[in-house]
């Protein structure tokens, strides 16, 4: 089956043309004028954006946490995904302490198998460094687990120390994988939690207070100090503050290839959002948390600059019902926030608001993530040869962002109400089309495992 | 008459992916499998990497210096380039003092015309700024120059003091034109050479020693500080020293619109070049000079990070008699250095290397400089639409440079006797072949003036 | 005749202890317990701290500018600094165009003797650089100006090229001689002085507006490169701005001796103060500017880290009706603010407010002006053989400054109406009583000239 | 008891200035010409320096380490600084895990007590950080050691971690005590190190390796985010490279108070040391080790600049037998060297060699570590009511550090060999001569404990 899709402007991270893209079977087989291609189906795309599908390199769809598993499994989180332009996910796979780590993507891989819509892969969670989990490393990469993420918080769940996360990054490095990080103090944050606590501060805004920028700034020149002495990238995941930013810009001004990731909700939310009364506020806890006012626009800037490279949602959706857990003790409020379906069109807010290229914004949205994680080329361009996932994006459309009309599983959203331009009109995935001006023809187990290559760092 | 380039790696600023390129009469039509695509004309380009057409956005065809004309007209200098693979020059014209800058640029075109081998727009050296001259700004962008070059050296040649370097900058900025800097301190250089000359120091070496890197670092900073308070973005021309990438990466840092481009000779060589005998040293000649050991990592590093975005020539070409007129007196040689016919393959050397990405590499010698100087999507990527200008590139083959071998009219070249890697083996603009495997098919003439659109900064 | 100061603190650039002082003739001869201290005269200083006289290092008494005579003569000007407890000035003496610069220091000793109640020094400020000029820095320092002021503003009237500035520099290191200078982008000031007056904006604000901060910064920045390729300290004069602190900031940070004076006029006010309606705006227009809100912080900040060395004043005073010449013109007010009576107060309540010690707070008042400037040990310390320059401070004192109660010859004060701790209860110079309680005992012509030496770098 | 140190040269932290001192029992009762002063002795100082008793902030006498017990106590410790003109030690105590840290204070007291030549103060070790121990914190305050040490590095023998560190920077804050820091990331260190035995590299220079630069750089860089968010001063102690520096440096360019003190090894000795074959690399282990050549140069300018504060030694001496104990094996090597008796003429070298000014070299060696450590006035300066802690030190003096002749209990010097220009000749406390003209007049047990006030910070 040949498609046509005409008309249309055809956006990558470094073109902006006029152009007809011609699909044959599962593939993109030309980008032209293509005149008198013989097609079996022409779509229009007269007015609209012709970009490469969206690519989500940071999702915890059935995620078990501390305080509850995420509302969206693999049906639901990637059905949403797809409602936004978004045809691949690489999702974080974990193990339990003891657990091996194969056996923890087994895990992972059975949850998604049958019931992801679009295509998928896994970064692995390393909870702890030892002699087979370094020598597994070497199995997930050939399992097509090229990255992996390791956590400098969270005491007693995810944390390892500075020596194992050093080993972590020499084993990487060995290997060509990349180690991700969640980069906070996790020692000083439990301190500053426990002394909340016991003054009585436990209302939301507390938990963004017991984990303030310094220390996500400090964790991520520490992490960046270890990743250059081992001789390894890095990546930082869902950096949130100027702190951090901050860090990452001076290593990359020396040369280093330290790579960073950031969220819609640091973008465009602040920590206001946590003093909201009652459970509202425990709406928006997430970690690292929102910040202060002033940290976006130094996040935007990094994102046009060029030292943010990424954005990914690190979506990890609650229901209000489990927020509501942590009423009067934020340490219970499950910690994540839903995004996966929105991701696509909020960065597109800030092509429109003249803080990114047009190229820019398909960049961190699709090219970058395929090249950082071994997805490029059949991921992230339109090219001949990759994967035929399209968005086919109105850019003029304006729409309203409410938990009325979006498809994730979850009964709010962090930008309810909001209003934005564009929207992704036509989603397509190895030449199917998965949605079309409103209506879903995806389906579930359509998705398939994307065996990641190593990082193009 | 519609070609297809067959088999080849289509690399552009972004992408890397097998694919046949078809070219419609003068521009591309298609980028893809074209399994079917009936072509008058098929070129093979098997293990070859296709590339646009390179841009050199720095030359001096025919200048008229104080001590000598360069030696390649438009004719020599625009066929030397193709050979080398670059199919557009963006030329400095410049005035007179006291002559209209149009009438300036009526000169150029006149000297251009009918000889040029390659398509040709022009940048504005503008000596001197005026009422006249200023709204003559405005003359120049409708004519397709939106950029002027302004000089903070050469004193009584070519020097404008702050005042006018800053009205510049505005007016630049409401017209959407670019302006391009030479960064040199000139005063303190004069008072430098005057006391290197009453000192007897007149070889080779003592050009460079009167123009040190802080000269070109200070120079550079402050015109940073003036475009950031005429809220314009600027160009740092042939930026040479790492004092001067310094003072760009700050201002890059803190969300300044500053643009940098450096140069071959800046890439490969240093001043112990100077210090050769004779007038062999003086061969080495050109400003900025070339600098000490450890500035071309630096200035490597700046092209890979982003902070240089631009290779450019700088091509001003003189004959070792030329250049024998200032043997004894350093200041009696003509500045300049011959290049534009070996810039491509020399920063693909880089790539070569490992220094830069392939995609970086066609980044900064082809599609950075067509964006800056208003030439995308016309010029510099190969999408459907723009003119088919295409380099046929053989990454394996290896040569050595050679005055013997190169099309320039000059007879020594910088890189004598260096080796390789690649080489530009068919070169086309606009559909039409200009060199193919070692045969030249290009004539004067069949250059065209480009009309330059406002630059994307 | 041997006076004893009984019973008080003596604090110095490094002590604070309980002690008493021993002056014999005009010197110090003991500090200590000196319980036996045969003594004609005893001064009772209990509670009080006695400190050095202090120094200003930057006063234009009599100073001829093109919109007016500064109203403090040395008669005037030196009492007021002694009733303010400065016992020493280094005035600006100057030079015509034309005019030998020894010439020029002549006319300023003619003017000075016979009238100065304190004594003084002279630094000689440069107008144009050329062989004599050069030459003559030799007799400058032999006659005990060891220092010169250069200007990178005020074209026409001061400015000097930076070949110029250049040549000083390198001609002060042989001599061992300091250059000051005013550090502000004259041309471009020049470019937006003209722009505002042509736009109609004339209000004092506008004074500010056309000398904005970065162009102190950049010049300052400039000027430091300059002084480190001629191998010389720079001491930067009346540093008024952030930008200004971060340049000397950053090159103190790479080991360079660069030096720098802020006034309390930058420490204290702020450009608000120029938006004054009528006249009243006039009064604070001196050059640098008044800045905005945030940067005298920066320079407390700036003073206690020991970036800034020195707090001078600038001291250049005009009445009210002079000032009102520029009434709806700015560039007709004369520049200049009173302020020598004022600095040792001002300066005491920043360690009154926690932002100094006591001990940096007589370092730049006193001893480090004294050792920059080539006065010391025989001026701004206590110790045996130093001039028994004396200030007995009564730190509980409180009081209001005002033009009613000053004696500096100028009908208005910047700091009307302000209260603040601290009084220089009695000063002494040479072991003579100056002021004593409100009474003044010193005289025209007391005052003696100080060869300096050269400066302590 | 009157006596009259005659003819010198007097030099404090600010002050040069030719003066007597006169001394009363154990106080200096007078600074001056003294002319007629009754003295009971006079000691003639005609060319020589008269500066205040050093200071030496950091030793460890009779430690026991996991590899043995420091070989001075002390008697021979305390004996031997003052042979070097050091008259005031302050020693760190320390406890066992689970031990009380007053009870470990009671055992420091009881080694010191009857023992100490000179006066001597104590820091306080903190091994673990809990409720008893913060507590305790305000009663070593109570007891006059109001500065404790944590370390950031040896694990399970000192180490804390980060949390831990971050409540006792917040309790010294609120007791006004100094926290000093051994600054080195011990998880990554015991990570290197394993990787390094395990490789079969355990000869010394593999010490130094798997103690890289970039590791204490980090740890500073962390302990400053610590005491910022604690809003409390912090003292890097024993800074040994150019990376922690960086970090202090960066820190106080913000404002905050941020102390360091490096050490004579690391202005003088590098890591080549380590290379010398067998046991004589052993004898230069100490922790941080010595680094690469570069380092000191920039320490030198640190010291100059202000960034480093105080020069202390922390001596740890081992003998040549106890150092041999770990041949081939490095873990094993005792870390420490001596040097309590070197500090103030190596120190004085950098004065000599034009590094340091003679008021900086007083400054660093006795007045910052007086004001920092609670001990000033009465330690640290010549002044009136001070301790008559003088050293008349020649500045002339010339000659060769050596085992031969050091009076350290250490048969090895880190300096063997070195030529130095000056010496302390006479050394007095309290107005008795310790040490004069070679021969050592001090007895054990006439040094008392000085109880130390809050820290001036």
């Amino acid at each position: 089956m040949r498609t046509l899709v005409a008309g249309g402007t055809v956006v990558t991270a470094s073109d902006t043309v006029r152009a007809n893209v011609l699909i044959d079977g599962e593939r993109i087989a030309a980008v032209g004028e293509l005149a008198g291609a013989a097609a079996d189906r022409v779509i229009g795309a007269a007015g609209r954006y012709v970009i490469p599908g969206a690519i989500d390199a940071h999702t915890h769809l059935e995620l078990a946490t501390p305080n509850g598993v995420a509302s969206d499994d693999f049906a639901t989180g990637t059905a949403a995904a797809a409602w936004g332009g978004t045809t691949t996910i690489v999702d974080y796979a974990g193990h339990d302490y003891g657990e091996p780590v194969l056996a923890g993507l087994a895990r992972w891989q059975a949850m998604a198998a049958g019931k992801a819509c679009i295509d998928y892969g896994f970064h692995m969670m390393i909870k702890e460094v030892n002699g087979q989990v370094l020598a597994d490393m070497a199995a997930l990469a050939e399992a097509g687990v090229t990255s992996v993420k390791l956590f400098m918080a969270y005491p007693g769940v995810y944390m390892v120390d500075d020596g194992a996360l050093y080993q972590a990054l020499c084993r990487a490095g060995e290997l060509g994988s990349l180690v991700a990080l969640h980069a906070e103090n996790g020692r000083v944050i439990e301190t500053l939690i426990a002394a909340s606590v016991s003054a009585g501060r436990t209302s939301p805004p507390y938990h963004s207070l017991s984990r303030p920028p310094a220390l996500e700034g400090e964790a991520t020149s520490r992490a960046i100090t270890l990743a250059a002495l081992a001789g390894t990238p890095v990546y930082i995941a869902h950096l949130s503050s100027a702190a951090a930013l901050a860090a990452v810009r001076a290593a990359r001004d020396t040369g280093l290839s330290v790579y960073a990731e950031t969220c819609p909700q640091y973008l465009f939310l602040t920590e206001d959002e946590l003093a909201r009364p009652g459970v509202e506020g425990a709406k928006f806890v997430c970690s690292p948390p929102l910040r202060p006012a002033g940290h976006p626009q130094e996040l935007w800037r990094g994102l046009r600059s060029g030292d943010l490279d990424v954005v990914a949602t690190d979506h990890c959706p609650f229901t209000v019902a489990q927020k509501r857990q942590g009423e009067g003790d934020f340490t219970k409020i499950p910690n994540g926030l839903p995004g996966v379906e929105d991701r696509l069109t909020l960065v597109f807010q800030g092509t429109a608001d003249g803080r990114l290229s047009l190229n820019r914004w398909v960049e961190v949205v699709a090219t970058a993530p395929a090249k950082l994680f071994g997805l490029y080329p059949r991921k992230g361009t339109i090219a001949p040869g990759a994967d035929a996932d399209l968005v086919i994006f109105d850019p003029a459309a304006e729409r309203t962002i409410s938990e009325k009309t979006h498809h994730m599983n979850v009964d709010y959203s962090c930008y309810e109400g909001m209003r934005v331009r564009g929207t992704p009109e036509t989603v397509m995935q190895r030449g199917r089309i998965l949605v079309d001006n409103g209506t879903f023809h995806g389906k579930p187990g359509a998705g398939r495992y994307l065996h990641r290559s190593v990082p193009q760092v």
